[in-house]
């Protein structure tokens, strides 16, 4: 085939574990004007992986993320390595002037994403973006829109859960002691949807589509099936309540024991109609009418259910490169995710209700109450 | 036709309101085993009502509850009038000796309900029930079998939520007066679910099927299309966690505004599966598939989707009676439902999480600290 | 109790099998402006039964049909014997000045039928109903309020299923020696409510809601599980087509093997939109989340589905009769439904396409080529 | 990028209507495994699209079909021209050496499909196949999974139907001179999936999967919003029911009149259960709770539907001419869905039944009447 005579974004993958092996493919195969040009990962399985899928498609692979940085004509990165190292690969990759979609979260510390935040700022020109694939989902995007539009008036409720099948491996018992804990590992999708359905209220005279401020966070949580858990301050069932400012209340389910399979469902409860995104969860169109009654299946895995907004949030990324559009989510609500992520986390320890001022500055109970007088 | 040579139930029906009329004929009609010979109301509608529909019938209508009571060979007594009578009607009837069946809640106020417990323990042959009737819905009585039964493993999350269709009159901003609020009003079903589907945790080495026991509750709320409900302390919105002793929790979501109608709706989440009742709402089986879309109606109002419910909860407390059993929810129960209901509703006020200890006392946050240590 | 002051229809029972007993227990508890004062079987067993469940509420059981005819006051009969008897029967009692509820069909032969439509015409004062319970389902109303006042334009597709759990006992290959077969046993439900939706065309300039005029039939069908049925010319899995004149089709299919349980469903199709009745089939609102997906359970038999309509059946035929208004069903139909059953039969045995003009007469394939001329 | 070092099937796509640049869009950039190297269209518009859309990324364009045979290096061509010249391109490509995805139908006229199917047999290295999308869609392939498993038993009955928006432009009127009418156009996907699941019996002790034998069709209409649909022998609204020898049985409905959009679904009954796609129709898994009831959208249009069973057809085909496999649909079976729209559409234009010996030759009811004897 003849070169394309089009203009393509040259992006490379960092990490290719099973996101990001992935988020490679979409980039090769399923993001027509996204061209993958290289790729990094220092893991030997996953290089062995690289050299049979992406190298043959003339994908370079490294092994050295610096020196991938440095390759002939790179703009784009995506970071899709373990949550701990992207903060730092994306600020690398911010000041060696390439556009950076991350895997969510940028880190599980507020003050890392602060940094990120602000290597970002001091090249406003490059696009960075935290990827919330949720936000991609051809149904949470029509839910989008019919909020925006007004069809359920103002968005005051959003209840939301991300519940996981069980992993009897143990490897989210492992994990917990850097995934920040079920909060900000879960249910800091669920909590990033609160914060653009709640900034989309139509009948709010602000047109800037500001956040919703946080007033207080609480959380509470067991370990149903897995005590072990305890050690890292975490728990496989997590419930989570954020009141903001204004009359908007935000509460979260996550779980890490879901028999069937991945039931991730959210609620927007607006003052004239509420949204329901997948109460009624499915694999497809297929039921089993048998002798024990009426089956069906329901995705497995997170990647199960969401495969296609994460190639819509490559395509959607791509085209806010090549056309200079601001990216669909901006890094302030991602961070803010993170914060809120981190108080819950903190609440479920601690087993205190936090508070916060209308400038997002931690008060104690006495001060909140002064406040409110 | 002569007269039947059956053991039936004399009943009488206190209060003739909604409800009350509703009580009344299931008990006239609906429940072959009891006999509704008695009712009473001093309101003149009611008492037309009476006249038309009860009179005909047999049944001797009277305008003085304490006359009622001394109805000859009366036997039982539901009350349905207004929540602040419920109480003192109730105990006066026991103290004539008579069985009762109790709308809900027995009162708004702790202490009271402590009193008609003690009144009821005073005559113990006397069967004495607080009528919740979602404990006697078809599919709730299905997933109960099925959790008491292991289906699920260990009951240990449960989300339950009660949504009315909004009311444009306002009656319920002028009820909140003496409804209890929210959490008393609306969510104390909700409340007694989870003491329910809790205590038959078929894991528990207790045979005894106790109570959880509250170890915390919080909640927050909003007052999104009625704000004068704030000159009552009350929300048309709100969200509350309770968290039990021994690893559970169960969270709740009322609302005053449900656009489509009614949409109860409670998840009973075990370690190794979940019972969903009411995700998917409709009022049938019919579907419209029109050039707007597919439709579908959900009930208009708690009877609308409970109507069942309520005949067998009458038959089954007339069974009780008539053979001498217990009754399906006991007092002790009853009570509880109160007290979280309460809480909860002291919470949303003060903004406070409260905490209790094992014996229902409650602890400040310090003295909770000090007995996980 | 006093002796009710009220007009109460004086009813009884003819035959106490299975859905004799429920139509005892719908007139006796369930229909109060009815009153149960007698009941007739020949049945050793069902007497037993009558003495256990009927007599103790004043019901006088006879073991002779001409005898109970002659109960003092009695006013109208339930005839729930046997298809075999059912005309016999509701002419005997037609002739004794008695109005007739009748199971349905009157009968599996079209002339036994139209005996029964003369004796009625010869009494016009009385009325006489064939029980077809479907139309007394709140979603079958429903959805035929909907068609009547418009929402789906003109009636003209209609599709219907009457699908039974399979019963391994065998009793239905036996019972087809007398059924008429699967589309008079079965599909006749089916065919009833095509009439009856295609009748309430809204577009008709003809206000007197004419039957639609039958044009073709034509069935097929097989002994999948139980070949013995073709002794009678039966099968257990039937497709039948009704062509009607003025562009309407209705086509069926009925099986006696379907694992789940009851799943009878309907949709009826207009030129603007189409109602779908029980598409999506489950017991009540109860669904279970465990490791091998998500289950339910539907009706088991016909009566679990149709309960309560069997029992509104029995109120409306007991209004009209105390109202002295029209029957719900009006003979004329009961008796073309029959009419098409038989064809449908008739066709699934000869292999041939039926034809009729439309003065109903049976036509040659080429006299209705010429017809259509 | 470097040019991949992959062997990719280098295919071209005949025609560029909305089908056409639909498959070349899925050969262009969503199956890695395809190289787009050509495109053919005599059409000034589509040419313009594709010298916007596929020119610049190296797809040469072509006005002359025989030319674009003659391209260096071509492998493989996709005809998604007009189903009149479906055959005579399929043929050609054939002659040409050249594998072969073809839209369906290969002709509405059997004696035409017949010729394609000779060419193909002459050229047996050749890779020719008819695109029956649904066959590929991931509900479709889970039923096909299951009942190959014997997960329903012995599959007997099949239920399915096609149903599109009605389309007020009378596109579909003035196309019906060409579509081979309704069975032709809508249904033989329907029949295409009855011989599908039938011959996947895991009970046949036939291993070869051979086709089941028609032994009778039959067909009705109307036409309910077009009438000049007649002029074409064609309906709106179409019922039609083969039989099989061998005791199965499949019945069909087509529309062109469905409201709220596209709705194609498909019971596969066996003599053990039941699989059911798309009974509960959705576009994805939104729904709007609003004053007016529960609402939904459905796809709206076919590619809406089977937009990834298409791009799945296309990673098949080219998966099977890489590996020199069998293709997923065989020419006899697309032959016979051919064989049996056509007797469908013929059955509705006479009015009468037609048969078929084993042979699958025509014979009449006496003859047929013979054969059972």
């Amino acid at each position: 085939m003849a070169q394309p005579n089009i203009r393509r974004l040259r992006i490379a993958v960092s990490g290719l574990g099973r996101m990001g092996a992935r988020h490679a493919n979409h980039f090769l195969h399923r993001t027509p004007k996204a061209e993958l040009v290289a790729a990094f990962t220092p893991e030997e399985r996953e290089l062995a992986w690289a050299r049979e899928n992406l190298e043959p498609w003339g994908v370079k692979i490294y092994t050295d993320y610096d020196e991938m940085l440095k390759h002939e004509g790179l703009e784009a990165v995506c970071v899709a390595t373990v949550t701990t190292v992207h903060a730092e690969q994306t600020i690398k990759a911010i000041e060696a002037g390439k556009h950076v979609l991350c895997e969510k979260p940028l880190s599980t510390k507020l003050d890392v994403v602060q940094q990120v935040l602000a290597a970002a700022k001091r090249q406003p020109h490059l696009k960075v973006m935290c990827g919330f694939s949720r936000r991609f989902d051809a149904s949470y995007l029509s839910a989008y829109a019919l909020t925006a539009s007004g069809s359920i008036g103002r968005p005051t409720i959003l209840r939301s859960q991300t519940c996981d099948k069980y992993d009897p491996s143990g490897f989210f018992v492992a994990y917990s002691e850097f995934s920040g804990g079920i909060f900000v590992d879960c249910n800091i999708h669920d909590i990033d949807l609160a914060l653009w359905y709640f900034s989309a209220d139509p009948t709010s005279t602000n047109k800037k589509k500001e956040l919703p401020k946080v007033k207080s966070v609480v959380a509470v949580g067991v370990t149903a099936l897995e005590p072990d858990l305890a050690k890292h301050g975490d728990v496989d069932n997590g419930v989570g309540v954020v009141e903001f400012y204004d009359g908007q209340i935000a509460y979260f389910y996550s779980s890490r024991m879901n028999p069937p399979g991945q039931h991730d469902s959210t609620e927007i409860i607006g003052t004239k109609g509420k949204l329901s995104v997948n109460a009624n969860p499915t694999t497809g169109l297929l039921e089993s009418h048998l002798s024990t009654g009426i089956h069906r299946d329901i995705p497995q895995t997170y990647y199960d259910r969401f495969e296609h907004a994460f190639v819509e949030e490559a395509r959607q990324f791509t085209d806010a490169v090549l056309d200079d559009k601001a990216v669909p989510i901006d890094l302030e609500s991602s961070m803010e995710a993170v914060r809120i992520g981190v108080a819950l986390q903190e609440s479920l320890r601690s087993g205190k209700k936090l508070w916060f001022d209308r400038e997002g500055k931690r008060v104690d109970e006495d001060g909140q109450a002064r406040a409110r007088l």
